[in-house]
């Protein structure tokens, strides 16, 4: 935000590609929307000053996420809920007219009946079983919980109706446009928000980190790119982020798959971080977290020179996939940002709010952060979940959703089954 | 369609009330949306012709819909696919700008990519199982299948960054906020589209009676609703469907109410309608379809007049929830027509598009249909999914996803479990 304001006369680019750039392209720009952000950051006078209230709050906001990190799933999952209600709130009120509300009461309170209402519906579903394992001592905890779960779907369904109704009875005359227009744009509003945050926390249940590990990248990314072109960005990249260059993006990528193959050494070694979550309490975490996070040592060949501290490393296996996804991150991550940008410059806004000082609204930080955690999540899915585990997640439906005889019952016919395979091809 | 136009100077209504409403009204009303429509259906005399042109088309549809359902789930799972790829054509066209277009060559071809990035993902989600059962004789092609469903997710979901990318990258200057409506307007379409045909087939492989009672409760309710408002209809029932009455609302609820009854009764007794579909073939159904659909024998009280045919009479368990979709799809799914009124009325469009004379477009047709396959769905999901049918979808799972040796591996260890349990109580 700041780095846009106040960069007046004197800080005209002075490269010789930036000038050539700049006569070439002034006929198409229109003067509104893009005086200031055709001039690269290299060699603009205020970014230091803007690069410093950034460092600022992206220091406090690394601060506060490692504590949350420490604390645990529910804790993270708590920060999940709260940014998805700012930028919930933030996109609430960008295609708003102030004006065309009034004379519409409680239709902002529909928006967030909506909210609520996926809500329930996206934790419920990947929460249930968890909050059904943290419940299974008590017997009436138990039996409501599973009473819950039952009727969870048709319950949000109805929520979801109930407001349905709701928005056709109080579509008012005149208005119609209006409201159709913003009952849409809350239905994206909610895609978006809920893309991101659903993944997210399915990946943070699935061990923290293939939560922190992708979110960590892309913000390393993302302040590795802002270095790169600070000190070395001359050739623009894209049109619709004027201010991002080539060097940002391809230094970034290099900082960001050794960041990434570095950090999943680090953070893979760390049980709290690697093992999943099966249930809702916040206690400490145990488990074999597999062949993924078992170090593989390698000598280190003779040629190496001897400054080189370690004679032999230990290699963790995730490190390989850290690097797709640090390759991800990279490459593929900062398409989100070109779409909010383009999307901030499509119904010309600045930023899509200001809760963050140097940085925007919440929303202008989350952009890449959605495309990333659908994606880690989808990787995990395909890729990590080994073959191995679907016994254990079937064991785990098993003993979740049937009762002791039903258990029974299918031990009973599983074991017929078995014999008559054998039977039959012996 | 026909049935707005043409009604000229004399047929106004002559109905007490209905004068009463026009006066009052009439300072409010916009003359140019709604001249005509102010008219109830009663007394128009246009409207013989529109309801010959509107029974014939209906006859029509009904009869091709039977042979389809005669074939079996595939075809109709065709026919939804084509039903929808009609919709989304009429979706795509309604916001489009033919002079806007023509600057952005690939931009409709960019609809279609997600089009069918979201059908191979919805349908591979529902149909996955079912594919690997059908192909369970072949080795090979089982092993292929396996492997294809793998990989469908990330297949599906790099697609659709493919085509996210090819949108930010075809980004033109000046057509932003066009781009990104469309943008918007295009997951709007597939949203609509999707939840209705992704819902539609799911219940039409768990039982071709559960996608075919709640489609002909819509249909028989719209035909009642018609039927009465045509005879009875005075009252106007909502502002936003001028031609929708009270009389017609409440007297397709009883309507609809007593088809379902009687209609749950017929569709019942099919094997072929109530047998869940486990592979995609098209070959005959026997199964056991579950104590909902055996009959139950009810003695006729003394009292009933003699020429009831009957003295004893049997029902089905199944028929008391069809009275409940039956309540839904004649008090809640009409508000799915509401919103497609409602909507047309915001946008200044008739219809949604020409493609079944006398009924306008086929979305015209699906707005409460859509609505009522996900309630027939989540209702088939939270009532009638029995309990003890758990076992036999985690058996379903455990003789898809594991290996003969993963069998005996869970079989051991669940026989282990079961055995601490039974020692831990004793």
């Amino acid at each position: 935000m700041d780095r846009d304001t106040g960069s007046g006369g004197p800080s005209t680019p002075s490269g010789p590609t930036a000038r050539l750039r700049r006569r070439k392209g002034s006929n198409e720009v229109p003067p509104e929307v893009e005086t200031n952000s055709d001039r690269l950051l290299f060699n603009d006078r205020n970014k230091y000053k803007s690069m410093l209230i950034r460092t600022y709050s992206t220091v406090w906001m690394i601060g506060g996420f490692a504590s949350i990190i420490y604390l645990g799933h529910l804790y993270i999952w708590a920060m999940v809920v709260v940014i998805q209600i700012f930028m919930a709130k933030e996109l609430f009120n960008l295609l708003r007219k102030a004006h065309e509300d009034r004379q519409l009461p409680g239709f902002r309170l529909l928006n967030w009946h909506f909210f609520f209402t996926v809500m329930l519906f996206v934790y419920g579903r990947i929460l249930s079983q968890r909050l059904v394992n943290t419940v299974t001592m008590d017997k009436f905890l138990y039996k409501l919980v599973g009473r819950l779960i039952k009727y969870h779907m048709v319950t949000c369904y109805f929520l979801y109706i109930a407001g349905f109704m709701w928005f056709i009875l109080t579509l008012k005359k005149k208005m119609y446009k209006y409201q159709f227009s913003q009952y849409a744009w809350t239905h994206m509003i909610l895609i978006v928000v809920f893309t991101q945050s659903a993944f997210t926390v399915a990946n943070i249940f699935e061990g923290i980190f293939w939560f922190l590990l992708p979110a960590s990248l892309i913000v390393i990314n993302d302040i590795a790119a802002y270095i790169f072109g600070f000190f070395f960005g001359r050739t623009p990249l894209i049109k619709l982020s004027p201010k991002k260059t080539w060097e940002g993006f391809i230094g970034a990528s290099f900082a960001t798959m050794i960041s990434a193959f570095v950090l999943a050494n680090i953070l893979g070694r760390f049980q709290w971080l690697t093992c999943p979550r099966k249930d809702l309490s916040t206690g400490w975490l145990e488990c074999d977290p597999g062949p993924l996070f078992k170090p593989e040592y390698f000598t280190v060949p003779q040629w190496f020179p001897e400054w080189f501290p370690w004679r032999e490393i230990s290699i963790l296996p995730v490190q390989w996939h850290a690097l797709c996804l640090g390759l991800f991150a990279s490459i593929i991550a900062p398409f989100g940002g070109f779409f909010a940008s383009g999307f901030k410059r499509a119904f010309k806004i600045k930023d899509f709010g200001d809760s963050i000082p140097g940085h925007g609204g919440i929303t202008d930080r989350m952009d890449c952060q959605m495309v990333m955690a659908v994606f880690a999540y989808i990787y995990h899915q395909s890729f990590i979940v080994p073959q191995s585990l679907s016994i254990e997640m079937i064991m785990d439906q098993i003993l979740m959703n049937l009762t002791f005889e039903e258990q029974r019952a299918l031990y009973t016919k599983l074991g017929q089954i078995i014999m008559e395979k054998q039977f039959g091809e012996s």
